[in-house]
């Protein structure tokens, strides 16, 4: 069994009490104007403890569940951290790992406030709940985007995995904050599994077709030399935990005038009537892009 | 290391950000008037997948979650279930284990609203998050009892783990309403470790100590015939999941003449000034409960 069979066999039985987080979305709505995400990382699956420091690795624990709060549009409040941590620990190697938790926790001003503490024999295993205050204009979900929409990412996308950045990104909290203050967002999810799969995703999820111009994708500076080319891996690498989103053109423009951000903003393409595909234009045409790779058409 | 340990140390530094149910209660308030708790249930630990149920490994992992909820007085609302799955399963397993977790959340009217869904080498890990409405009277903490309270358990004790039934308790949501809808309730907790740890838990936390009447005691027809007498397996086994809770005299006699729920309710001891300690009083004098074990006065 993989993830994504059982992901999908779960959608397609529909299991009463089974919704949101589990299927789409990243977060749910807990209470009145309260969010909640959760993820749980585990040793050599989401990091490596051999070759990873640990303060890295509690850094990214508490960081991909921000993501996902900002991608929402919430600030966030609070953390329950739940850990199953070896037994060949030492007590001074777990707290130390705590603190560095605590210590991120604190940066984002996101107490850790509960949780749970096992010891095992087996890897370390780390689940973060996050919970946050949603934004006036409520929780932005992957399913809003409407044709005409003008589709954009935040930062530069690319090579993440390669150069370790996934262990040192930053949760575009802040950035998501201002635009939710600023203009009504149709849709938005921040970029875990790479550009092509998670605009696939909310496509899918809206219900329209996107076109996304080849030449637009900010490509980072970390994407390597390698066979792939640079916008290749700027659209498949993954782990960029960027902010993907929709607005109305009137509120693109607003964008492109106001963004003040260190980070590039960038307009990467349109949002049009559709069933869930995700088109790549260049010169010379467009190419769908499916879970197999690039058809050209 | 062992988890006590670790818990110890982490209680000796005052980490920025660490508290609550990390320390103490096993309910945090994460937004106003909801509270939440948290329990990572791991293989070979808290269950054996080799001996116990799908089912039954479900159903506990859903119960201890609202077993805490109950003893904070709270109202189970919604989960969140986090699991990391082993990739030896068929996805017809993962499914249908899912599905057992989805009937207990559904039969306690607690749906599963989100989550994160993982496969790997390593064994079974769940984590579950309950979260819940407060009651009107507050959250109930284990530290308010009062020197003068009367101390109550429901249920009966012992056996627990020996007997199976710590697979198959039944969590005391409807009784905790109950008690809370007709008096104050100074402290409450659920029963997890067995009285003798929790009992001196509640007494630490509340600055007092308690008389228990060792001839009170509601000995679990499932204590089984040790060499231990019944009596001290009801003190010591642990996985009750009944609630122990303080009140105020007046109330206590509402509370025996009022009770008509089809488990008893028991009245066990007193709470008098003092520093946490837990005696135990029989015809021969009183005994001090410690960690070690019992000794004589």
């Amino acid at each position: 069994m993989n993830e994504l069979d059982f992901i999908q066999a779960l959608k397609s039985q529909s299991i009463s009490g089974v919704c949101s987080t589990v299927l789409g979305d990243d977060c749910v709505e807990i209470a009145p104007l309260r969010l909640a995400t959760t993820d749980m990382l585990m040793d050599r699956v989401h990091f490596d403890t051999n070759t990873t420091s640990m303060e890295l690795i509690a850094r990214k624990a508490v960081c991909v569940n921000l993501s996902d709060l900002a991608a929402s549009g919430a600030v966030p409040e609070s953390l329950l951290v739940s850990l199953a941590l070896p037994n060949s620990w030492s007590t001074e190697t777990a707290l130390l790992f705590h603190k560095y938790i605590a210590a991120t926790a604190s940066h984002y001003e996101c107490p850790i406030i509960g949780g749970d503490t096992n010891v095992w024999k087996g890897p370390l295993v780390i689940n973060i709940v996050a919970t946050g205050r949603m934004h006036w204009r409520g929780q932005i979900g992957r399913h809003g985007a409407k044709a005409g929409d003008q589709i954009f990412v935040t930062g530069r996308l690319g090579g993440s995995l390669l150069s370790g950045r996934h262990l040192t990104f930053t949760p575009r909290v802040a950035e998501s904050q201002w635009l939710l203050d600023h203009v009504p967002i149709s849709a938005m999810m921040d970029l875990s599994d790479g550009m092509a799969t998670d605009a696939r995703r909310m496509a899918d999820a809206s219900q329209v077709d996107f076109i996304l111009s080849r030449a637009t994708l900010p490509i980072h500076p970390d994407c390597g030399e390698t066979e792939e080319p640079a916008w290749e891996q700027a659209l498949c690498d993954g782990e960029d935990f960027e902010l993907l989103f929709c607005v109305q053109p009137q509120d693109a423009v607003f964008l492109k005038y106001n963004w003040s951000w260190p980070i590039p903003l960038t307009h990467i393409g349109e949002v049009v009537s559709g069933d869930g595909k995700v088109w790549l234009k260049d010169a010379s045409g467009k190419t769908l892009l499916t879970k197999q790779g690039f058809v050209h058409r």
